[in-house]
């Protein structure tokens, strides 16, 4: 049994996807996170920050988006989605994944904030590292991991896509669209994409919105 | 071959006490990150933020702590630090890994510099949250990630003891001592805090300062 806590359009879209490219049966529990009296306070024994995404599989509950990819790509390896203990792409993969909730995201964040910091005070380091890191990754492999797809792609794809293409909150480069080129055209990422859709049409805030129609 | 990029008394020193449970070969490379001068450039090819920790093994890189210690207590399982994949402690362990970059180290951070946000701007979420999510962990069992010690440990220990006991960032609550009276007694620890302490006295910033004497 696995379920998945989601709220459409929000950071646990890239599990959504993820769900998608595992290829098993999977069950979803809407969280709105946007609801105007707040998460319901029992949603916290899930979540210790009443946040999506999150994960229950077999009772076991598991939050932060690298640990869940890392937890479920492991845990199903017929999905070919993870690189074994002792493959080289091992390193990189697990970089990538835990990078991707430690730096990226939190440094997106405090650009899109104007929060003035110097890249010493947070472990985060600077928005410049993080874009220049990200460029010349790519710029060296096709893949987050490498020479192939994994699921650390469903997770960086996913922070390129919504930071550059929606909140306009990372420059164009060419290689960040190139890469998004390479990744988007998977069908689970298009199952992912429609069925986020159609998840967003039942939640009030999008719907009072007309978002979805 | 296994190579260690540290600098005494900084976040690295987790890893250092990690290496130490381990209990295979390793070689230190300190980085002065508190070199007046900066850390030289040519670094940034090992960890783009010119940050610690990072490590090489067998020419292969990892950066970012909790990627670090998934990587070597899968790699070297004789060190019994990691659930395997299939144990119900894996859950926890990933998640508590995590957790410990992505959400407690920036969270303290944050809060020593009396930075003002809202829970949903940043996907780290509040101190509160973060404090009390800790603390009910800690309650409900006596490790990261159950009832035995994992590497887990050495992550989220290390940043209990240093932002409670040196830093003062964190509330002296019963549990985090008890929970830091647990796991501090192991010889490993013991070697990483003797090493560290000597590695220091060779960095000019703490032999100025008389540190490490």
């Amino acid at each position: 049994m696995l379920k998945f806590y989601h709220a459409p359009w929000s950071r646990s879209s890239s599990i959504l996807w993820l769900m998608e490219e595992l290829g098993v049966p999977y069950e979803i529990e809407l969280v709105d996170i946007r609801a105007k009296e707040g998460v319901p306070e029992a949603y916290r024994q899930i979540q210790p920050s009443k946040k999506v995404p999150a994960i229950v599989h077999d009772g076991l509950v598991v939050t932060e988006r690298a640990a869940i990819t890392i937890y479920l790509a492991d845990r199903f390896p017929e999905a070919g989605l993870a690189p074994a203990f002792d493959h080289p792409d091992r390193a990189a993969y697990l970089t990538s994944l835990v990078y991707s909730d430690s730096v990226f995201d939190p440094v997106i964040c405090a650009n899109v904030q104007n929060f003035e910091y110097t890249g010493n005070q947070f472990p985060f380091g600077t928005f410049e590292d993080m874009v220049a890191n990200i460029e010349r990754r790519l710029t060296a492999h096709p893949f987050a991991a490498g020479d192939r797809f994994t699921a650390a792609d469903t997770q960086l794809a996913s922070g390129i896509a919504y930071t550059m293409n929606f909140m306009h909150a990372l420059p164009e480069r060419p290689i960040f669209k190139e890469y998004l080129a390479r990744v988007e055209e998977r069908p689970a990422n298009r199952r992912a994409m429609e069925k986020d859709m159609e998840l967003a049409a039942q939640v009030p805030f999008f719907a009072e919105a007309g978002a979805g129609a």
